[in-house]
């Protein structure tokens, strides 16, 4: 296979894979058959078989990729942040901003988080444990580089909130509206540092850059 | 019919709809079948449709009643209260206590939003939009009420983080553990409201009276 080929193959697996995720987010993955994929992307099932074995491996590279590109995502842009309060901002904005551009799959992956079995399961689950434990051990340093000792928020609860906060947006969110995904972050970003970390929030580090760049999902598939 | 009976066909309804929720729950409303419900209740398909005239109104029945409950006991406990502090403490505590008493039926409403078709949607979506401006105008009021004007946070976007980060708990929350639902929503409060707006939260204000009653979404379903 040329370079080339392969170049085709991964758009057209990518073309596949986007698609899905957006049937799955409107009629959910357990009512869509191989054959709906195929009507809407115009590829015959056995041309869609030559790119996954099953309904259950698309489901898959979705999650699998999601959370494998945030997380990497995230580490390329904290790599020599040393402030935990700065930490939390990059991984807010950089959570949001993601999954504004990906609000299908965002909503897959909060649907479908059991629709996957065995080893499968295991893998992304792996993933979305390693992604949530990295949030709470932010979180934990913020805590400790505070004086205040008053008054702190539960750990867990923090997380979850946190994260609640953050993926609710694909239930209300339009990326094309007129609240841009910064000003999202932003505000989500404020809201949620001075209540969990009062008085940690300057407007010097709130502002966060805003430089292009491709947030697909699926740069970098591994097969 | 005599009151005896309609006790009794009140009881077996609530039976169905709790047992259609945990179904709907566990396996999404479009994968379950009258069939799958009749076996779970060990009601016979006829005797299902005495009850209802179809899926669909089932699942009508459990979202109507779970907004119609929850805005119920929020009016009633926000009677005579004038403070919009303990009006935002009050929201966070009542629909916390209500849906981790109704978890199932937590995650339907989340997933299931966009099931139903037509009045039924339109119905259940007015209740829905009732229950969120009425969050929204709390949150204005508190606004108002704060002397400091600086860097708010977009009344959009907090009543969504609000909903966020309290809906969330479907996906981690477990009522049985060691996190009492009066330590959760004192968490979540503190979080929430001292983001929001800073200073706000007084240790005297944020506990809340705890005290038994019926949290059945349920109760006063009207036919």
């Amino acid at each position: 296979m040329s370079a080339n080929d392969l170049s085709r193959y991964d758009q057209k697996l990518e073309f596949i894979l986007r698609s899905a995720a957006q049937i799955f987010a409107d009629k959910s993955y357990h009512s869509t058959t191989m054959r709906d994929i195929s009507r809407a992307t115009n590829v015959s099932l056995a041309g869609l078989y030559h790119y996954c074995k099953s309904k259950e491996e698309l489901l898959f590279l979705i999650q699998d990729n999601c959370f494998g590109r945030v997380l990497e995502r995230l580490e390329e842009r904290s790599v020599d942040v040393n402030d935990p309060v700065v930490k939390v901002q990059i991984f807010i904005e950089n959570h949001l901003s993601f999954f504004a551009a990906n609000m299908a799959e965002m909503k897959v992956l909060s649907h479908e988080a059991e629709s996957l079995q065995g080893d499968l399961h295991a893998h992304v689950s792996g993933k979305k444990d390693k992604y949530t434990k990295l949030a709470t051990s932010i979180l934990r340093e913020v805590h400790s580089s505070q004086n205040d000792k008053g008054g702190r928020v539960n750990l867990t609860v923090a997380t979850y909130a946190l994260f609640g906060m953050m993926n609710w947006i694909y239930n209300w969110y339009d990326p094309k509206g007129k609240l841009k995904v910064s000003d999202l972050a932003q505000n989500l970003t404020q809201l949620f540092l001075e209540g969990f970390a009062p008085g940690s929030v300057s407007e010097a580090t709130v502002k966060m850059r805003n430089r292009p760049e491709n947030l697909s999902i699926w740069r970098g598939i591994e097969r």
